[in-house]
C-alpha cells in the first residue's frame, strides 16, 4: 500500500480496495501514514463519499483500534440510543431509566456538547457530584445493578475515531455522511449491544439540516449495523425547533425530571416514548414499537423510572436529592423574561441561534478547554404554533450577568418569529422510520 | 482569519478574500495553521482551482517567504528559461551560454529530476567536479563574469514553496494547475528577472499530458507574470517523444556539447533556437523572436557559446576538458544495442516508459536520498517517423549491469513502436506561443 496512491485513487473517485483502506488507516495508527495525508484523504472522501465496502473497512479498523465490550453474560437485551444531536435534546435522561425499568440493559455512552448542540454528559454533570468518567469496572457494576449506566466514551473505545475526529474538526471535513456514520457506528459497535436505536435529527438545528441527507445518514448507519450483525432502527425526528421548553444543562435536567414524573412538555414525552417503544420492541419486551410506546407511557407514569434514575445518580456519585428537589440544581443569578411584543402566533422558534446563544452565555464550550456553567440557559420557551397576546411569556433567560441576559434576549427576538401571514409548516415531530427490513 | 472557515470556503467552491489566503499561509509559516489543515486546503484547491486574485495572493506570500534577488545593477536584460519538464530535455545547457553570448544575462536556477523526467542540475553534475550549489555571492561573481551561471534553487528562495511542495508530494495534490503555476512563478519572480520564457511541455511525457491543461498552465503563468510586472512568453513544445537522441545525465551532456558545436539532433537545435529567439527578442537583442532564432543559429555555429560554456564549467568547479573531450564524462560499463526486429517505420517513441526505465537503471532518484549514476541511460535513440530495416540501430543502452541493460532493452521494445498501418501523428515540435499581448 502506497499512501499517495490511496489518496490519488480516492481523489479521482475510484473505488478503493478495502485492504488498501485498512492498510492506510493502520499505517496512520502506526505512524507510517502522516496526518497531512489523512487530512487530504478525508477531504477527498468529503467530495466522493465512500462505497459500502470502503465504509465497512473504515468502521472495521476504527472499531478494532480499541476495546470492544463483552456483555454477553447479561441476562437480557442490551440496547443503546444515539442521537445525532440537537438543541434541547435531553431525551437520553428520561429514556435510559425508562427502558431499563422495562427489563432491558442500557449501557449508554454519550458525548459532550458540540457546536450549537448540547451533550448528555454536560447535562448529567449539572447534577452536583455526578461522575460521567467511571472506569469500565465501575460502569459494569452500576449497569449490572440498575440495568443502566450513563458515562462518556472511555479512552479504550475506538481511539482511531478520536484521532480522525480531531483531524476532521480542524480540516473542514466534519459534515461528511460516511465519516459521521463511521464515527457513530464504530463507537456503538464497541458497546457490546444487541440493538441500537438512532434518533436522527433533521431540520435547521440538526447537523444535517437537509431531509435527504438525514435520511442517507440513517440508511448508512442501519446498513453498517446490518453488515456487522447489529440490528439498528433509525427514527428521523424534528429539529426545526428546540425539543421541549428548556435549553441549558441544569434547566434540561429539571425538564427531564419533570418528564420522569409524567409531566413536562408533550413533544419531549412523545419522542421519549417513541424511542422507548423501538427499544422495547427490539429487546423483545414489546410485540412492536407502537405497543412498546404505550407500555412505556404507562411505565413512565408509574414513577418507577424516576426511582431508577435516582439510584443511578446516587451510584454515579451525584446528589440524588436533586431528583425530588430540582431547586438544588445550580441556579443562575440573573433571570429575565422574554415577553411577546404583540399579539400573534408563533411561526417559528429557530433552534440554531438559541443553541449558539446558550453556548455563548457559558452553557457550552467554544474551545475544548472551556468550563461549562451548568446554570445558564433558557426555559419556558414557547412552541411554534402557539397563539400569544402582547406581554405573554415567550421564554425565560437564565444568565450569569445582566449583559449576558441582554444579549440572549436579543437572540430570542431574532429566533422566536411571530407570524403575520402564512403559518410556516413545522416538520412532523416523528418522521420516517428506517430499518434494515 | 479562522483556518477552518478558510478550508470550508475553498471546500465549497466559494472565492476567498486574498487577505484570508495571505493570513492562512502566514499562519502556516508561523505555526498557527497546521500541516493537516494545509493538506486539506490543497486538496480542496485541487478540486476547485483558484481565482486569479486567490492565486496572486498565494504567489505573493510564497515569493516573500524568502529572499528576492536584486540584479538591477547589471547593465543588460536578465532573462531565464523554465521548462515544465520532459524526457531528454537538455535545452538549458546549450541555451544559457547561447543567450548570454548574445548579451543577455541568464541567472539560471534549475531543478533536479522528478518522476520520469530529468533535471538540469543532475545533468550538469555529470561533469566531474561541477558545483550547482554555489552560494549567492559566488553565483553573482560567475554571473557578472560570464553573463550566466547555472545553480540550484538556494534555500533562501521561496521556502514556503518547498514546504508546500513537500506536502503536495505526499498528499496527491501535485497535478493542480494553479499550484504548479504558483510553485514555478514564485521562484522565478524571486530571481530578479526582466523577462521569462517558459517551455511548457505537452504530450504523454509531460506532467500535464493534455493539450488544454498545458495551455491553461501556460496562460496562468503568463498572467501571474503580467500581474507582477514580469514579461513572460510561453511556448508549448512536443513531449510525445523524447527530445533529442539521448536520455541519461552524461549522455545528455554529450548531446548538449554537440549542439553547442553546431551538431547534434535537429529537434534539440530547433527548440534551443526558438527559445533563444524569444529570449533575445524579450531582451532587446533581436527585433522579434523569429529574427532572434536566426541570429541565435548563426551565433551557435560561431562556436562562441561553447567557449562560454567551457568558462562557466571552469568557474563552477567542473572539468572543462570535458567540453573538447566528452569521452571524459562518466561511462557505463555495459553498452548494448537495441536493433530493429523487422523492417518498418517508427510510429512512436514513448517518452514516459523510457524516462522511468532510465531512472530505474540509476539515472534518477526513486527516493530523495538516492544517489544518481550519471553514466547510465540511452542514446542513439531513433526518432518517430524514421523508416528502418531489420537490424538497424534503434537505440544504445548504457547500464551498470547486464541485468539492468536487459530490463532497459525490454522497456525499449515496448516503447519504440514500429508501424504496421496508419502512421501516428506526432505533435508539432513547436506548438502555440502564449504571451500577455
Amino acid at each position: 500500500m502506497n499512501p499517495v496512491r490511496v489518496i490519488e485513487a480516492k481523489r479521482d473517485g475510484r473505488e478503493l480496495d478495502p485492504e488498501d483502506i485498512r492498510a492506510f488507516l493502520l499505517g496512520f495508527l502506526e505512524g507510517t501514514v502522516e496526518e497531512p495525508q489523512v487530512a487530504a484523504f478525508l477531504m477527498a472522501v468529503y467530495y466522493h463519499g465512500m462505497t459500502p465496502a470502503e465504509l465497512g473497512a473504515l468502521v472495521e479498523v476504527m472499531l478494532h483500534s480499541g476495546a470492544v465490550l463483552e456483555l454477553d453474560h447479561l441476562p437480557a437485551a442490551r440496547i443503546d440510543k444515539h442521537s445525532t444531536g440537537g438543541v434541547g435534546d435531553k431525551v437520553s435522561l428520561p429514556l435510559a431509566p425508562l427502558v431499563a425499568e422495562a427489563g432491558i440493559y442500557v449501557p449508554m455512552m454519550s458525548g459532550r456538547g458540540l457546536g450549537h448542540t448540547g451533550g448528555t454528559l454536560d447535562k448529567l454533570e449539572a447534577i452536583p457530584g455526578f461522575r460521567t468518567d467511571l472506569a469500565l469496572p465501575r460502569f459494569m457494576e452500576v449497569l449490572e445493578a440498575e440495568r443502566m449506566a450513563m458515562i462518556g466514551q472511555t479512552a479504550e473505545i475506538a481511539p482511531l475515531d478520536r484521532r480522525l475526529y480531531a483531524l476532521r474538526s480542524v480540516t473542514g471535513t466534519v459534515p461528511s455522511i460516511p465519516l459521521i456514520a463511521a464515527s457513530i457506528m464504530s463507537k456503538k459497535l464497541a458497546e457490546g449491544l444487541t440493538g441500537l436505536v438512532l434518533d436522527v435529527k433533521t431540520g435547521s438545528g440538526a447537523f444535517l439540516a437537509d431531509l435527504d441527507a438525514s435520511r442517507e445518514l440513517a440508511r448508512t448507519m442501519v446498513a453498517l449495523g446490518r453488515e456487522r450483525g447489529l440490528p439498528v432502527v433509525a427514527r428521523l425526528t424534528a429539529m426545526d425547533r428546540p425539543l421541549g421548553q428548556a435549553v441549558g444543562n441544569a434547566l434540561e435536567v429539571a425538564e427531564s425530571l419533570a418528564c420522569l414524573r409524567g409531566e413536562g412538555p408533550d413533544d419531549l414525552r412523545t419522542v421519549v416514548l417513541a424511542l422507548a417503544g423501538e427499544m422495547l420492541a427490539m429487546g423483545g419486551a414489546a410485540p412492536d414499537a407502537d405497543v412498546g410506546a404505550e407500555q412505556a407511557g404507562a411505565l413512565l407514569d408509574s414513577g418507577l423510572p424516576l426511582e431508577r434514575f435516582r439510584r443511578m445518580v446516587e451510584a454515579q456519585g451525584g446528589d440524588a436529592a436533586v431528583v425530588d428537589d430540582p431547586g438544588r440544581l445550580p441556579k443562575a443569578p440573573v433571570v429575565r423574561e422574554f415577553l411577546a411584543p404583540r399579539r400573534g402566533r408563533v411561526a417559528a422558534v429557530l433552534p440554531r441561534p438559541i443553541g449558539v446563544g446558550v453556548v455563548e452565555m457559558g452553557g457550552g464550550r467554544v474551545r475544548l478547554a472551556d468550563t461549562i456553567d451548568p446554570s445558564v440557559g433558557v426555559d419556558a420557551l414557547v412552541a411554534p404554533g402557539t397563539p400569544v397576546d402582547a406581554g405573554d411569556l415567550l421564554a425565560r433567560v437564565h444568565a450569569r450577568t445582566e449583559s449576558d441576559a441582554r444579549r440572549m434576549l436579543a437572540v430570542l427576538e431574532a429566533a422566536v418569529l411571530l407570524d403575520d401571514g402564512d403559518p410556516q409548516r413545522p416538520l412532523p415531530l416523528l418522521g420516517e422510520r428506517i430499518s434494515a427490513g
